[in-house]
C-alpha cells in the first residue's frame, strides 16, 4: 500500500542532560520515512534538501523501500537547521537556532508517479503548503493524516483551519489541543476539532501516553515507561509514521484499527528517545517491534472479572 | 474483612477555576473512608476532629459501616483546616491557610477493638505518627499501604525513610517519587524506592493516570479522560480509598489483584473530582461504580491480533 508523506528533511543540534550532538539528520519527514518503512515498502517522500544533505542517508532510505522523486534538492542553499536543548525533564525544550535555508523556498510538487496514493501523511508544515499537495491529489487518498503545532495556529490560524476540513485525522500535542479548541478539558477540546473537519483525533502527551478521539469514543494509549529517555527529538513524527504505518499495511482505517496503530506508533517512538536523532530507527527490525509491542500489552493488560 | 485508615478529618476552602467552596468537610481518612466503604463494611477510622467537626457527618459515615471509635474529639479547638486554590490547569494548586488546629496534638490511639485489622491505610501524616500507629498494631497487618508527601521528604525524612521500612505499598506523586529518588526517570525512582521497604510503589500521575510497580512489573492505568474536573481536591485519597477497599474485600494482594485495586480506586477517583469535595462520593452506588470501571476497560482494550 502506498504512502505519501510530506514533510521536513533536515540537520539538528540537540542539547539533552545526556549528552549533545552539534549536527545528526533529522525532519519530520525523514523520521516519519524510517518508522513507515517497517510496514510499508512504498512510502513516497515530498520534502526539500540543501547540497549538504548526507548522499548515504538518502541511499539509506531507498534501501528500505522509500522514494525520494519527489524530495527537491537545492544546490546552492544548506538543508533546513534546527537547534534545541531540552530541559531536565525532558518534557520541555527550548529552541535555539531555526535556519529555514531551503525551507523558504519550499514549494512541493507531488511528482506523477506519486498519484493514485491511498494514504497521505502531511508532517507539520506550513498549512499553505499542505493544502498545496492535498490539491494536487488527482485522488484523494483513503485517508490523509495531518500533524501540526502552535506555531500555525499563532500565525496562519485561517490557513491552518482550511486544511483542517479536508483531513481525516489530526495529532497534535495537548497543548495545542487547547490553544485550537480555546478549551481546557481536553475531552471538550476533542468535541470542538472534530467539528472543525477530522473525525478521528489524536492527543499525544509525551510519556503521558496518547488519546484518540472518535465521535463518542475514546481510547488511551501510555507511554512506555523508559528508563532513559535519551532525545525526544523526532519521537511524534515517529509515533505518526508508524501509526499511519501500520494502517496503509493493513488497508484497515476502522477506529478499532486505530487504536492498534496508536500502539505501534507508541512502540515506534519508544526506540526513537533512546539514542540521538533517528540512529536507533535504523537499527530496529520487526521482531524489535513485536517485542516493544508484547511490552504495551503487558503495560495496560487487567483482569477486571474480580470486581 | 476489616480495614483500619488513619488520616486527617478536616475542613477545606476551595477555589477551583469552576466555582468556590468556603466550608466543606475534607481530610485524607474522609475520602478513605467514602471510597472505601463501598467496598468494606468495617472501615476503622483513626482521626482527630474539633468541636465543630459536623455530627451528621460523622453519622453518615456510621450508616456506610465506618467506625469512629478512633476519632477523637477535642472539645475546645477547631477541626484542621485547609484552604487551597487550583491554577487554571487544575494539576497545581496553591495553598493559602493552613490551620492546624487539633491536628497539632494529634497523637493516635489504636482503640483496642481495632487489633486485628488485616489492612492498614496509613493517609498522608507526620511520619513519626503513621509509625506510631504501626507500633500500636499486636498483630501486623497483611498488607500496609502508605501515602505521604513532599512536605514530609522536606522536613522529616529520616522519620519517612523508617516508616518506609515497615510498609508493603506506597503511594506517592511523579513529583514526589523524583523527590524521594533523587531519580528524574520513574523507572529509576521506582526501582530506588523499593530498595527503601515497600515492595510495591504506585505512582500517581492525576489526569495522567497511575503506574504500579513490583519487582520487574510495571502497569499502567490512565485516568479517564473527563469533560469537566470540577474539583480535584481528595482525589488521591479516594483513589488509595478504593484500591486498598478493593483488596480488602477480595484478600488478595497479589500484583494482577493490584492491577485490579488501581482501576477501582481511579474509578472512584474520577467520581470525586465532579463535585466540591466528597459530595459526589456520598451519592454514587455500586452500579454507578461498575459503570466507570466499564469505562476503564473501554478506554484501554484494543484488539493486537491484527499486528
Amino acid at each position: 500500500m502506498s504512502l505519501i508523506t510530506v514533510g521536513t528533511m533536515a540537520f539538528d543540534a540537540i542539547e539533552t542532560p545526556f549528552g549533545k550532538v552539534d549536527k545528526i539528520v533529522g525532519g519530520s519527514a525523514t523520521y516519519v520515512a524510517y518508522a513507515a518503512s517497517n510496514f510499508v515498502n512504498d512510502v513516497k517522500q515530498i520534502s526539500i534538501i540543501g547540497y549538504d544533505f548526507p548522499t548515504e542517508e538518502l541511499e539509506e532510505l531507498k534501501s528500505r523501500g522509500v522514494k525520494v522523486d519527489g524530495v527537491e534538492m537545492i544546490t546552492d542553499k544548506k538543508s533546513f537547521f534546527w537547534s534545541g536543548k531540552y530541559h531536565t525533564d525532558m518534557n520541555t525544550r527550548d529552541t535555539l537556532v531555526t535556519d529555514l535555508n531551503v525551507l523558504a523556498d519550499f514549494n512541493p510538487i507531488v511528482p506523477e508517479s506519486y498519484q493514485g496514493a491511498e494514504f497521505l501523511m502531511l508532517g507539520n508544515l506550513m498549512p499553505k503548503l499542505q493544502m498545496s499537495v492535498i490539491n494536487q491529489l488527482k485522488v484523494r487518498p483513503k485517508l490523509i493524516v495531518m500533524d501540526t503545532m502552535n506555531f500555525w495556529m499563532d500565525i496562519a490560524l485561517d490557513d491552518l483551519k482550511e486544511v483542517l476540513t479536508k483531513v481525516d485525522v489530526l495529532l497534535v500535542n495537548d497543548g495545542e489541543a487547547r490553544q485550537l479548541s480555546n478549551e481546557v478539558s481536553l475531552v471538550k477540546a476533542a468535541k470542538k476539532i472534530m467539528t472543525m473537519g477530522p473525525k478521528f483525533l489524536i492527543i499525544k502527551k509525551g510519556e503521558h501516553g496518547a488519546l484518540l478521539f472518535h465521535e463518542n469514543h475514546v481510547f488511551y494509549a501510555p507511554a512506555l515507561p523508559l528508563e532513559e529517555v535519551f532525545d525526544p527529538t523526532g519521537a511524534g513524527d515517529t509515533f505518526a509514521g508508524g501509526f499511519i504505518g501500520h494502517l496503509a499495511k493493513t488497508k484497515d482505517i476502522s477506529f478499532e484499527n486505530m487504536k492498534t496503530a496508536i500502539i505501534v506508533g507508541s512502540a515506534m517512538a519508544s526506540y526513537c528517545v533512546e539514542k540521538f536523532g533517528p540512529e536507533r530507527l535504523k537499527e530496529v527490525n520487526k521482531a524489535d517491534i513485536q517485542s516493544r509491542i508484547d511490552e504495551f500489552v503487558q503495560l495496560v493488560s487487567f483482569d477486571i472479572d474480580l470486581v
